[in-house]
């Protein structure tokens, strides 16, 4: 009979589970163990928690089914908090595995312990503390259950190391999957109406709604009664390029979503929320949906996203219009020195086909939507709760979960460094990464934010240096050596060109480091011709709209 | 009227709290502008959470009183969280400062939004929510009143964005300090018996009682009636050295503790717990003191600690008993090819004076304290709630808080990794810091425990891959000019002590990976004979009680 922890294996491989994200300690020693006996299980070494709970972020997104994590009590969980809380945005199944001390060695208050229960309820509405080896496997299937219905969620189950080691062990099959709840035909109707009527109306498309089947039905029913399809400001995962609905983005500054939604009558969610500002700013408001517009409900995170569009569609007859799809179109190849903007170009202008495209790029990022709009098909995956540091690890999962595909993750030099410790991780498992890190040597948002919050229109010296990664420089190109990753640096744009055909058409990680300079005091300014440049390439409804508020 | 910030800052500032240690984010910009009006207050800027809470720590241990921390919303408290854990452990004092979204925009439920007061009662009794501008300096005092409060403790202050950028600030004066209980009287009696008896006593000194008065005060008690000093494993701040009395550490594993154990039959703690295994193992006890040994409190982590072993002291006439004090007393140079225990001697033969020894080497450090015992008088700080990635946080601490003084950390790869973001800070701030990097590729010490806990006795290839971390080999030197630090590798005795000199006579950050090979797979059975030899170099009773149990 299987002792606690090979049961625990066992039953998780049985339940599809079959990659374990870890940086384990001497109470999860029997899982580690138990790992030699189950050719199932798939165990990524980690060197920080957050690159593990990360990546069972980006694996989850992509392969569709939870990832476990494997993290040493308390500590472990507080150095991954901030990837699950990403996750936890990002509405991703994960089984987050904690080690704890043996049940009767947590009244002696040893250095290691420490109130899991409290660090877990951030992230967690399902948490769970294993109470004997005999039942740890209905615990175990419970937990991929709860991930797994809708919204999915990250379970944390807690294993004490008497649990893991103790003899007895239960194999369980899966439990049955939990369907979502369908949402009632009479609010199939009043959506109908809504959507048959002549005012202007947004539907606002979130979560599963970005992917597939659901993103197609919304796109058939946009193009029959002439509804623009927005989507959340930072999805999860979604299905963009040449041959799908293109659908723009909620825009992060509350400034442009105001223009967004200007003159809108009616929106319509699709399991997402109604904007809201990222933060709150003095004297502006965080409720970003003008005070004429109706808000409306199509399907919640709870219900079945697929059955509500197929029903809309079909009490609409919309279910064969043709859908408008973007059309195949790149950008040229920019030439001189680097920019944010030139790195955007190169990416859109060399996306492999099926490619994942990991946005972390903060501020340096702005024009990348744009500029990979009319790439081949792709998944952008992206900062789901805002929390920085997730980019790489979220890289690290989806190659792991799709080691066909090319991933190609921008990441800003200030995001990059939280969770460092991937490349080591990427490296390891040679996977088809190429990371190029956007580095102006700058917390270049907070550059913005500093002027938008009011705080002070010209800062100091001792202000400005919190925002400041010049002194020293980083060097990047060291930092991947250094973890074994295949690194170079770029200041013109040919040579980024260079660079990054060279690492898409090699296997294995890469590195790129992109100087690029730190010009975005006045990016606010900018972001208008910026977009208005955009309509050229992208001409929608939203296009004439923007027009009309922005144009000189 | 100064602004919320502003008064928060000024405030801090009255109340001794003159360094802060930073990550801040949009909901921090009102305190990061607020910089500028407050020449009191020095921003040390780190690249992740754990380096500045890890700093947060190392400052107050070294400067006895609190820095304030500065992070973004819940996902940045989780980042440093497990640091705080170990200054929690420690009983270090910090004003932790969590920014937070505006008081009304919680209602919003926006992408960083979380329930941070859960995360914060995992390392802090004492969590309040600031709720206005007016009351936030009354706020601020308490905290930082709370934090010296004897056990000192992390004080956890969150700090909504309107909260800071609000009119009508107040700026108050410190409150009192809280002074410790005393021990009656009746205490210190039965006490005073249990030293005169002739039944074998330790004496396990924790906390406070491990520095200054209060350890010359134990030594003479220990002196004039054969008392055993033990100190406890995981000291906060521990002096120690030439002219200093020499007590010997409770060892980390608890078969070693057994052999300090056995035979006492009192145990007086001295603001330190009975001492208990760090983990649990299969079959083993977590409960160390032997059956037969009665368990005494002199002064608990809440009392006087110097109060009572003045009185201790003089109601057994020990006042002017001459302590036993460490003669000085260095290792010979080690020579050939670099080993854990050529480095710890190397270091022992050059540790400069006043220097502050971090140690987070783990297995490497085993020798550590053999080996500097007679070094010239320093201060050691160690891991203290076992979370690792303590140690270059620290180092970082303690430079600021004594920059006349050189700091020397001990760091294991592994450890490193988690806070490696560390370096920057160092190299930023041109800290007097050599860091050690004892590089063996691996989890050393979970090769151990892997056996320790019984999970099986030959580990299969897929077990120790998780333990393993030379594929790919970390290269520290490119790691560390990565971030701007003058780095040197090491491989041979005579090459470590070159560098070792040479950092130490230039001030600013230096690291140094002394590479050496990952032999301790048998560490267990070689911890004996290892302590056996150091007894040359340290006669004491200790030393004769090992002697006659492990002695062949």
């Amino acid at each position: 009979m299987p002792n606690g922890a090979q049961a625990m294996l066992a039953t998780l491989v049985q339940a599809g589970v079959e990659v374990c994200f870890s940086n384990p300690g001497t109470s999860e020693m029997h899982f580690v163990a138990a790992l030699d006996d189950e050719p199932g299980m798939r165990a990524v070494l980690t060197l920080f928690e957050g690159v593990a709970t990360g990546a069972a972020d980006g694996y989850a997104r992509m392969a569709g089914k939870p990832a476990a994590t494997l993290l040493h009590l308390g500590c472990g969980l507080g150095n991954g908090l901030a990837n699950l809380h990403n996750a936890r945005k990002a509405k991703t199944p994960i089984v987050n595995i904690v080690g704890d001390h043996a049940t009767y060695h947590t009244a002696y208050d040893a250095q290691l312990q420490s109130d899991i229960v409290t660090v877990a309820r951030n992230v967690s509405t399902w948490v769970r503390q294993a109470q004997t080896t005999a039942g740890l496997a209905a615990d175990v299937v419970e937990a991929v259950a709860v991930a797994m219905a809708v919204p999915h969620q990250v379970a944390t189950l807690i294993v004490p190391a008497d649990v893991s080691w103790g003899d007895g062990g239960q194999i369980l099959p899966p439990l049955p999957p939990r369907p979502p709840t369908l949402v009632p035909a009479a609010q199939i109707d009043v959506l109908a109406e809504v959507c048959r009527g002549k005012a202007r109306t947004v539907m606002l498309l979130g979560g599963r709604a970005l992917r597939g089947e659901a993103l197609m039905l919304a796109a058939r029913i946009a193009a029959q009664h002439d509804i623009t399809l927005l989507a959340e400001v930072f999805p999860a995962r979604m299905e963009r390029g040449a041959g799908l609905p293109h659908v723009e983005r909620l825009a992060y500054f509350a400034e442009m979503v105001g223009v967004q939604l200007s003159g809108v009558r009616h929106l319509i969610l699709v399991d997402a929320k109604a904007p809201v500002s990222f933060f709150a700013y003095p004297g502006k408001k965080s409720y970003l949906v003008p005070a004429s517009c109706q808000v409306h409900e199509l399907a919640t995170a709870h219900q079945d996203v697929i059955a509500a569009l197929t029903a809309l569609a079909q009490r609409l007859g919309a279910e064969t219009t043709p859908a408008r799809l973007q059309e195949a179109l790149r950008p040229p190849l920019p030439s001189g020195e680097l920019s944010a903007e030139k790195v955007c170009m190169v990416v859109g202008h060399l996306l492999p086909p099926e490619a994942i495209l990991v946005d972390e790029a903060q501020t340096s990022g702005v024009s990348l939507p744009m500029h990979t709009a009319g790439a081949p098909a792709h998944d952008l995956l992206t900062l789901t709760g805002g929390a920085i540091g997730q980019g790489l690890p979220v890289a690290v999962g989806a190659a792991i979960a799709c080691p066909e595909r090319p991933v190609l993750a921008l990441i800003g030099d200030g995001a990059a460094m939280y969770t460092v410790q991937s490349l080591w991780t990427l490296a390891r498992e040679n996977l088809s990464v190429t990371v190029v890190i956007l580095n102006n040597r700058s917390y270049a948002i907070l550059n913005v934010e500093l002027q938008r919050v009011g705080a002070r229109a010209g800062a100091g010296a001792k202000a400005r240096s919190q925002l400041d990664l010049q002194h020293p420089a980083i060097d990047f190109v060291q930092l991947g050596q250094s973890m074994g990753i295949d690194s170079v640096r770029c200041s013109s744009a040919e040579d980024f060109h260079q660079a990054l055909q060279r690492a898409l058409a090699q296997p294995g990680p890469h590195l790129i480091e992109a100087l690029i300079p730190n010009d975005l005091s006045g990016m606010k300014l900018r972001l208008l011709p910026h977009l208005l440049r955009s309509l050229d390439h992208l001409p929608r409804p939203l296009a004439r709209l923007v027009k009309s508020k922005v144009a000189p």
